[in-house]
């Protein structure tokens, strides 16, 4: 994997405002932040994207993600708040090393994550098809 | 916490396309769909929002993520995709159980979750003092 700014914050060799790290996680203010409070969340295991990431370095981002989510809401008094990873240009990536956005929320038109939702509907053979396909591809990897 | 469509479906009184299930998680898909293979993961726990729900839940979700992720673009095709995660209504949230997205993304302008992003810039003071305020309520609860 390339190096990103991500790495060279794990380095040490670029610094972060720091929130939060354990032997698997590191947690810290996103610089470019959508509202106050925008934290990130990193593994420190090297993957691009989530689908690369080890069972066990994702389940310990997500072991973080309900505390500093309180922290956040408390240090900032939002009440509202949205988690959000990008995997792939397309999809809104551009640091190319696995990231969580925790992003408060204040208020509807407020400052944090804007989001468009434009839902088809999902007819049941079609529906049954997919699951089908999606189940018979799980694999954890470990 | 209310009954929801959600609980509903953990219950089994209301059916779903069903993709993976374990002790504290089970995923499906949306019915809802922004794109082809949206799917959705919960916790069985009884959480209206992230910041409520125990860390052993939330860890159990991260670590279903990449597999059901890598699932997904298999069965799909997609090669990008988003994870979001919402908690209350301004943050698009709609069915107060916790529920986080996998959503595939096809191409810039295709099919998929639609992100605004409207960035500030952190100065390094405010930073400074804001993680100190969010470190020092940093809590797992258990």
């Amino acid at each position: 994997m390339a190096e990103t700014i991500f790495t060279k914050i794990l380095s040490g060799e670029i610094p972060c405002h720091k929130l939060y790290e354990d032997d698997l996680v590191l947690a810290f203010l996103d610089i470019m932040p959508l509202s106050e409070g925008h934290a990130l969340v990193i593994p420190k295991e090297p993957a691009e994207t989530l689908d690369k990431l080890g069972a066990e370095s994702a389940a310990a981002i997500g072991r973080v993600l309900p505390a500093l989510g309180r922290a956040v809401l408390k240090a900032t008094g939002a009440v509202h708040f949205n988690v959000l990873q990008n995997n792939g240009r397309p999809a809104h990536q551009y640091v190319d090393h696995v990231h969580f956005h925790i992003i408060p929320k204040f208020g509807e038109d407020g400052p944090g994550l804007g989001i468009t939702w434009d839902a088809g509907k999902l007819e049941g053979d079609r529906g049954a098809e997919l699951a089908r396909k999606i189940t018979e591809n799980i694999d954890f990897g470990d």
